[in-house]
């Protein structure tokens, strides 16, 4: 029989980041970004960095209500509008806000070079999963969206990335840490508590990262961290991490 | 030994709706919404039944891109606030609505009478989970605020709940849907996609429903559906579904 030994087939589990990861996402928040900045900017001078920084001030201030995703973000930025010209916009720009965010939930969704066949050939080697934090109903219809689902199958949408939030995924897979590898664009989010809990990271760097995800911890010399540059190198990465681990297991 | 067959503890899983079944959440909505009445009635003319009804309106056709919760209902009342006054709403008022969702966002989390040990005698006898649908971040911060991860740990956010999400639900308990009952107040939510399904549900009315789910087609009569007014009740109604699945089973 070719049925893989479950030893074979489960003994690492990989996760998968999704927005700027598996498909594009950060170009379209810096798009609206963009033009929130220019509608502003009809009203007050943008060249002050303190003026230009307000609106993620105020979505930092707003995360531990509203969470992560382009509602939360349309909400801050109605706020910022607000305060930055003093109440002086319009209820026209109101609205162009308001439509900024109805775009961003309808943005396409774009696989990356590579992505498909990548998260395939792992796949047929390993259980995967998608670990993506955000709006639930919106990453769940980026998810139909991206036609994943058949090589993708089992999806944790979480609230925040911390060690505690990948701990109790791992427990639900009955995994430990140091059996998980993680795929991701951010050093943050991907990397940083799950090397933290002992297990394995791969960072793909995005052409942009949103200023609150480039801060952390992470050493770039970390013995459990690789770096790579596109989807294609994915699964030679997990084979070589995947031997690396069932040598420790045998050691 | 004392511990139970697997058959015993696991034979029948009960599932909690979260909103209006555990905690008061409708009340803060209709809070929200007469205040948002009573802003644009600043404007304009809110006798007219058709006026009062546009952001039902606008929240609805707004489902299929924001989905359920407190930060979809803020931006929908936005939008509908500048239609429904032609652009005439002040800025101040625009901020009045936003620090609405701020608060329904920070609600409160007070269980109905009797939830805490209900739920406990349940939970020693049957698996639990709790089913809710919405915003995943402001669910989690509910669910902790209400203080029951000890008796309900495991937690399933889901964006609708219709027959597919309560199938994929089971699917991951590896449990029969007739063996599975369903404790809610919503028949359109909870107990109208688990009774066509095969599964059993247990309906307590709320003292108020949002429209919305006013609308279903579950017959009062329904053999697998049971009506109950209060949590204390809960127990001894899972007892006799339990007990009649196992008949069921055995005959």
């Amino acid at each position: 029989m070719n049925t893989p030994t479950p030893q074979a087939r489960s003994s690492v589990l990989v996760g998968f980041d999704a927005d700027d990861t598996l498909w594009k996402s950060e170009d379209y928040y810096r798009a609206a970004e963009k033009t929130f900045q220019s509608i502003v900017g009809e009203y007050i001078d943008m060249t002050n960095p303190q003026t230009a920084g307000h609106l993620l001030a105020v979505e930092r201030r707003n995360l531990g209500i509203y969470g992560y995703g382009a509602k939360g973000m349309t909400l801050s930025m109605l706020e910022a509008a607000i305060e930055m010209t003093a109440g002086r916009i319009s209820t026209a720009d109101i609205s162009r806000i308001l439509q900024l965010g109805h775009d961003t939930l309808r943005h396409p969704v774009d696989l990356l070079d590579g992505v498909r066949e990548a998260v395939a050939a792992i796949a047929t080697e390993h259980p995967v999963v998608l670990i993506t934090k955000g709006d639930l109903f919106h990453q769940e219809s980026k998810i139909k969206r991206a036609g994943l689902q058949d090589i993708l199958p089992r999806i944790e949408i979480v609230s925040e990335k911390d060690p505690a939030t990948y701990a109790r995924v791992l427990a639900e897979f009955a995994v430990p840490m140091e059996r998980f590898v993680m795929i991701g664009n951010s050093l943050r989010s991907d990397a940083e508590p799950v090397l933290a809990l002992g297990g394995w990271a791969v960072h793909m760097p995005y052409a942009m990262t949103w200023a609150h995800e480039q801060e952390h911890g992470v050493d770039a010399d970390h013995p459990r961290l690789r770096h790579v540059s596109c989807a294609a190198q994915w699964p030679q990465t997990v084979a070589s991490i995947s031997a690396l681990i069932e040598e420790g297991a045998h050691a």
